[in-house]
């Protein structure tokens, strides 16, 4: 039943340039293109680019708000989680992932990559911290995708 | 897009006996042919049979596991999440319904009762915790689903 | 050097009558006067008393805040811990304690005898819910403290 | 009576070498000479060394732990808070905080700073990850204590 395919959490920041969205929003269709579920903190920026190339491409994303309630989600979301528990939301986005995709990002997405790799997720970064040979680098969405595919394993 | 119908939480024990198990099993099939989303903390018990009915009559069961990873998430799940965060997850199960049934139900029933109240979401009793006024005591799953829809106005 | 004595967290309502204030006052202050550490959730109303108590007393009340910064700490805290959790602060509070007196109370309060319950922590209980047998349902503040004090064993 | 000095959160591993026990220890120290609070994530390695460095020069450190109960707390700590949401408590631990010194460190500290960057508390690196201006990068424990002092206005 419960047969979707691998979570992959798309991080970043809540306002984001036009190109970072884009990027984002590529992610996020590639990511569904495959048969991904796509998690994101809910808000916007890049979280709702990434739900929304998601949700274009008919896949599903999963916003995992920091809120008491889903108000603040993006119209992008297939479905949305209110935690209640404020930046805390953070290790539950990783936590529901197999591996995370930080898109540009400040520092939420430190947070989250520091947390996805204390909880052993791999982490490909697209233009977000560098971090020596921590994360993955990659240049492009297309890359990160299959990067991130790969390292949870499908 | 995110065009889902109200979302019920369904709490109770993770360990239950038969006809508790049938409770909410039916609980999560009426839930789901009335278009709602059922959302529950991901494991055995009430847990499961919430998502169990939920996924057989076709709708959608997303369970918010206290676990850092998915692992013990039951199989009647068509979503879950991991929160990371112990019974802090029971606040994210509340803060992400519309309405909560409670069926039967100890001690983190109790705790989710009380966290569902403190953020505002009404509360079905189903055989569950006595606090008199505070919660909306019904004696089947039908009556429980009428309510608990009733409740989140729709 | 860590030789504090048991922890013992009072918890109740932000805002109360003179009378369940002056009650967790002593609460605090009879806490205070057997070697117990005060814990609490920082705010005001039980809360502010059960600290006014143990610290009037010359003891220590430590308290545990919802918010992301102590500001809204009431003063007669020791000691503040800024959670940034939200209500998931009331999973803090009763894990840190060795046993927990609820004094009045409402909703928040209901979750946090849940959640003690949950951990194994015993509750009493000064004009709280009535829950039957599973909390210890006193009359007076003193009668709280000693209970308290007995159940953890001290 | 809630006098207390600036609260310093030290954070880094939970097993650390012998250099880096020592410049936590020195730290801890140095933190309690200036009247300033410990606060830690109240386990092994840094965390230890900070309290140990702090009570050793007669100052208080506050542990918080991510555990359901203090079990795991070492055994230098004054004052120890049991949050039971796992990494989350990492939040918590910068929250508290006036001021954030890591020192060394892996992916939980990585966590730490970009939550407490998050949340706007200042961060002073000691051997910790290069972040460039994001945070004040010090090279032994005084001027780290210096600087974190500074940096939190007093």
């Amino acid at each position: 039943m419960s047969e979707a395919g691998p979570y992959i959490a798309v991080v970043g920041a809540g306002h984001v340039s036009g190109e970072l969205y884009e990027q984002a929003r590529e992610v996020g269709r590639l990511v569904a293109e495959r048969g991904g579920v796509v998690v994101c903190g809910g808000l916007g920026g890049v979280m709702e680019a990434a739900a929304r190339g998601a949700t274009e491409a008919n896949g599903v994303a999963i916003g995992i708000l920091p809120d008491e309630d889903r108000r603040r989600a993006n119209k992008y979301l297939t479905y949305s989680i209110a935690t209640g528990v404020g930046h805390a939301r953070n290790l539950a986005v990783v936590c529901s992932a197999d591996a995370v995709i930080a898109v540009g990002g400040e520092y939420g997405t430190l947070s989250e990559i520091g947390l996805a790799k204390k909880v052993g997720r791999p982490v490909v970064s697209l233009g977000s911290w560098e971090l020596g040979e921590h994360v993955d680098v990659v240049a492009a969405p297309k890359e990160a995708v299959e990067t991130a595919f790969g390292a949870c394993g499908v």
